[in-house]
């Protein structure tokens, strides 16, 4: 929350009353160049304006009118280990960011590195994300834009999170298997693969693909900055629609 | 986010100019009693001294001097159950909200209400005061005050919430076992004394007293407003260090 001083108020009160007051004597001097008329005008502007500039402040204080706020979006990626997700995400906040917002960007690696004790298994996963869920919502009702990163590989948890949110945007980073695979940043195919690990989605867990997601992306032929973008768009489109008056 | 519009600010600075033309021409006239004289004044002012605000208002919006942003706190309440915390939490929150902050209440008995496979081991009590530490941290960071009021009877979970946040603010809510038992609000400890349920602070799971509160209130003899006034001035003493300049 900002909030200026009363000093801060009154230096500006002051900053602009000698200005103008320099103005308007400097008017009436031209137009009668009598130095004494033109200073008195300006000694009595100065003292009475001080106090109509004040109260004309306060009025415009107490009116709603244009004054707008922000609704915030909650953007959530989701898509095979991989895929781009945290990628284009960080892209996306950070630019968010830039644009003055208040931006929380949530990753599931993050979030899983600070509650190590989350498990894979379907309830598990589940309940994981109704809790980011949750997070989230807190966050978008405070005024904060969220960027979050999941695999959040189920329909349902995807509701859920949803129905958590006001404002919920599902965007689908639709890169194959294959590649994903081909890519295996962190070496996890490998090992789900070589059944070191269980419960891996895309190998040995289900992917549900979203069935009405905002957005869909996809990385194959297409730049960061280029699906990044098509995220800013639609943010620049609901943000605009969102707003409360 | 607020953003003034555009509209708004054009309005503003009309609205101010005809106000304060007006004005100017009103001296004029006191001063010479010459119609033609003040209103000519008048006009020349209305022109030239709308881009004259606009100016001002341009260069104070770049100057810094006197724009404080509030940091927000996270005021924890610990205690046992029945011991009062949700009511003075709820009190506080109330009017921090009419104060013109952002404020999210945490509570122990919502928040398990929405994740209701929360246990009460002490292990799952400390998982879980983790995430709600990490929930407070991220709203606190992005401007919000969080009042959160939780049993949290191990020292060590409160020393990992006060670790995941920045001005975490520890009340220790001490009213006596014997005064929360009679209260039994909830009628939990009729069932934890007949043994229905488990792992119930204060009588088969211990209540880990503060050793380094930041502020410990009474409820025997002090009204909700008195003890919860203690709190707002801790609050209002705290934000005035706070301020990030």
């Amino acid at each position: 929350m900002f909030r200026e001083t009363h000093s801060r108020s009154v230096i500006k009160a002051i900053s602009w009353r000698v200005l103008g007051t320099i103005a308007t004597s400097a008017l009436v001097f031209i137009f009668t160049r009598r130095w004494a008329l033109s200073l008195a005008v300006g000694a009595f502007e100065f003292v009475s304006k001080i106090g109509l500039f004040w109260v004309h402040e306060r009025v415009w204080d107490r009116l709603h009118f244009g004054r707008e706020e922000i609704k915030p979006l909650v953007l959530w990626f989701t898509g095979l280990s991989g895929s781009g997700k945290s990628t284009i995400s960080r892209w996306v906040a950070d630019r968010l960011r830039a644009q003055g917002y208040r931006v929380e960007q949530l990753d599931g690696d993050t979030v899983r590195h600070i509650f190590p004790n989350t498990g894979f298994t379907r309830p598990e996963r589940h309940e994981h994300l109704k809790r980011v869920g949750y997070l989230a919502g807190k966050l978008e009702k405070n005024g904060v834009f969220v960027v979050a990163s999941f695999v959040s590989p189920y329909e349902e948890s995807r509701q859920t999170v949803r129905a958590m949110c006001e404002n919920f945007v599902e965007i689908f980073v639709d890169t194959p298997l294959e590649i994903c695979e081909q890519r295996d940043v962190k070496g996890l195919y490998g090992k789900a693969r070589r059944g070191e690990i269980r419960n891996f989605t895309g190998i040995d867990d289900p992917y549900e693909r979203p069935t009405s997601p905002e957005l869909v992306l996809t990385t194959t032929g297409q730049s960061v900055e280029e699906a990044g973008s098509k995220v800013l768009e639609l943010v620049s489109r609901r943000t605009r629609q969102g707003i409360m008056n």
